[in-house]
């Protein structure tokens, strides 16, 4: 069960000014369950993206970014129970089709549509369906459908994942909204699964790039589930510029200063979500990695130690099994690693103090911290003054269990 | 259990001339279980040693490395249970004390012992039990042990990995033996956790070195079954020259060709049966990746898929899931990756192919593979002519089961 994660309430997702979400079953995996998503941006939203970057990227994330170059977005359509990845030349004429369909419903060009999919890897997206359900998903286009919409880009997530922040900049009131959708495959190397946040804040195209760049960097980059890339990973950030502010243009601005915080916020709180909502997790573990030459090598550490199998059981079991996190930090590869520097926190309690076992640990003052639902470990690597933290979660027969019978 | 593992035989391990070993229980982590072994090598005994590279390398291994280059070695002394590692000064201290004694009884000084811990990391070793089990230990010392002595080096193994191989060589019978320990916290990057290779041929150092050093390449150093490089790995390879041949000392000669070939056949047994035998292994994996630009980019791709939980979980599940081997091969971060020219195969059915998904590529097809307990993944890279392989297990119930009641 996901940890310490609460559903979102309805009327706490608060809609923006020209965005407009539809929802409909197209029936893509089952009946009656909402697999399809559409989203209308205003004319005059400005839109920036990052895709996933696996090598093996899916058709829909190759095609966006075609789309993304040539025009201005319109539209967003998203799928679920399907990945439309590993599909081949077959695979991108399906998302053409797809887009080409709400062109032709809306009176604009399919590029002015990006098409985004999630779920099973490696068979053909049902087309026939997907089209067929379009006519319903612009029927039900509206600006509080955000819950649906959360619901509806969801595939093994457990909760929906959405979130609303508001904030004042230039006397006016911005709302800034955002939903993502993830669980397993999910160590993004750009961006989560799928996330979409939205502002009505009027943002230029090179600040809400440099805000987008940032938020990632400090969200949904750092994260993992089980260390997989998945080839579908976007995270789309929408600025409808409906709330009459001067227009965000400097990106060191005070102003830009102050959304980014608000986005960052949203950000994290979605990259949390997925972490807290990963597949079979029952605890929610922040890995604090410290005094490192730079930030790279602070991430190189503290992912060892979040993808490390034998850690990742050992938080499960709430078994205080320490010399696990030490024999992934001693691997995790720093180059004239002095140990006599490192020192080792499980929570509060110090478990290694310079590169030897702690003479005040306690056995009982381990068991204590990882009977806790939220952990965090932290290391002190003693060689410089840059820090980094990435989040995860620990892995359980629910896991394996999952993703054995993941097609089943 | 065990996959297509089957336990050495007592009568078809051969005794090596100049090597005795003896078998005792010191009760370090419970009664009556064997768990100290001590292997004597007769004066003239060449010895060559690879360690882990762990950073953190636990204090057996650090005192090894040291007595290695102050003196020949004459014996080895292993204890299963506890790991001596994450244990500071006072391991090794308790390291040094286990040496000095079996240096006392023996007459020796303590340089010659060679000291190896395998078991829970971050506990003192229970130094007084073992200094009383070592007079036992020196009493059973005998040439045909190497059956008892492989299970007493075992912990969460199942089955024993031990094997005899004879060769011929300048007119004289030559033989190896070997055994290995080892199911988790295995992706050795050296050696495997622990392994004791031994041979009467009369062998140079330099050649014994090198003979060593390209056997684990090619075995230890290309398994893994959760990513996690032990604080303890060690490989020990002996020459004791009883077999009267006239001594190896060059490299590239075919006396040293054909010991390398049978010495580098005992290993690959052993590193297949520690995969084999991983923690909760139901199949056994074999990933080979082709045309590549060199040795280290195949490597990188193979433990990509090697290390992919989502991969392993269809593994155990026999899900023909493929979109994952490609999703873990489109995320292996090589430079300028033309997919166009991946092929990758199932077996001998053939998934991708152009870098698309293969049209002859039936379900049913992936199914039959998937259902074996012996599976090759092929991945060919289109770009090179390098080729390598890794072997690994897949990620099942008992993999968690095993490793989060370790302790326990």
């Amino acid at each position: 069960m996901p940890v310490n994660l609460e559903a979102p309430i309805k009327d706490k997702l608060l809609p923006i000014n020209g965005i407009k979400l539809g929802i409909t079953s197209a029936g893509i995996k089952t009946q009656d369950r909402p697999d399809l998503v559409l989203i209308e941006l205003a004319e005059g939203t400005t839109t920036s993206a990052v895709y996933t970057q696996n090598a093996f990227c899916a058709a829909p994330v190759t095609l966006a970014k075609q789309h993304q170059e040539q025009m201005t977005s319109r539209y967003l359509l998203i799928n679920s129970g399907n990945a439309n990845a590993g599909t081949g030349e077959a695979g991108l004429q399906a998302a053409q089709q797809c887009c080409q369909s709400v062109a032709e419903l809306s009176g604009l060009s399919a590029e002015a549509v990006l098409p985004f999919s999630t779920g099973v890897i490696g068979q053909q997206l049902p087309i026939d369906k997907i089209i067929q359900a379009i006519p319903s998903v612009l029927q039900n286009l509206a600006e509080d459908n955000w819950f649906d919409a959360a619901h509806g880009i969801m595939t093994t997530d457990i909760v929906a994942k959405a979130i609303s922040k508001q904030i004042e900049i230039d006397g006016k009131i911005i709302t800034v909204t955002g939903m993502a959708k993830g669980s397993g495959m999910i160590r993004p190397d750009m961006a989560t699964m799928l996330s979409y946040i939205a502002t009505d804040a009027a943002v230029e195209q090179s600040v809400l790039d440099d805000i987008l760049s940032r938020s990632v960097a400090q969200s949904f980059n750092r994260i993992s589930v089980d260390g997989d890339t998945s080839t579908n990973d976007a995270c789309v950030l929408m600025a409808t510029a409906k709330a009459n502010n001067s227009e965000i243009n400097v990106v060191d601005s005070l102003d830009a200063q102050n959304l980014y915080q608000a986005i960052a916020e949203v950000s994290q709180f979605l990259a949390h979500a997925i972490v807290r909502d990963g597949e079979g997790a029952t605890k929610f573990i922040a890995v604090e990695v410290e005094q490192g030459q730079d930030h790279e090598e602070c991430r190189q550490v503290a992912y060892t130690i979040a993808h490390s199998p034998l850690v990742k059981t050992a938080l499960f079991a709430s078994d205080p099994n320490w010399g696990r996190i030490l024999a992934a930090v001693g691997r995790s590869g720093l180059s004239n690693f002095d140990l006599s520097k490192v020192a080792i926190y499980l929570g509060d309690v110090c478990i290694v103090e310079q590169g030897e076992p702690a003479s005040s640990y306690t056995e009982d003052q381990g068991q204590r911290v990882m009977d806790q639902d939220e952990i965090t470990i932290k290391v002190e690597l003693g060689r410089g003054l840059a820090n980094d933290t990435v989040w995860t979660c620990d892995f359980s027969y629910e896991y394996v269990k999952i993703n054995a019978e993941y097609r089943t």
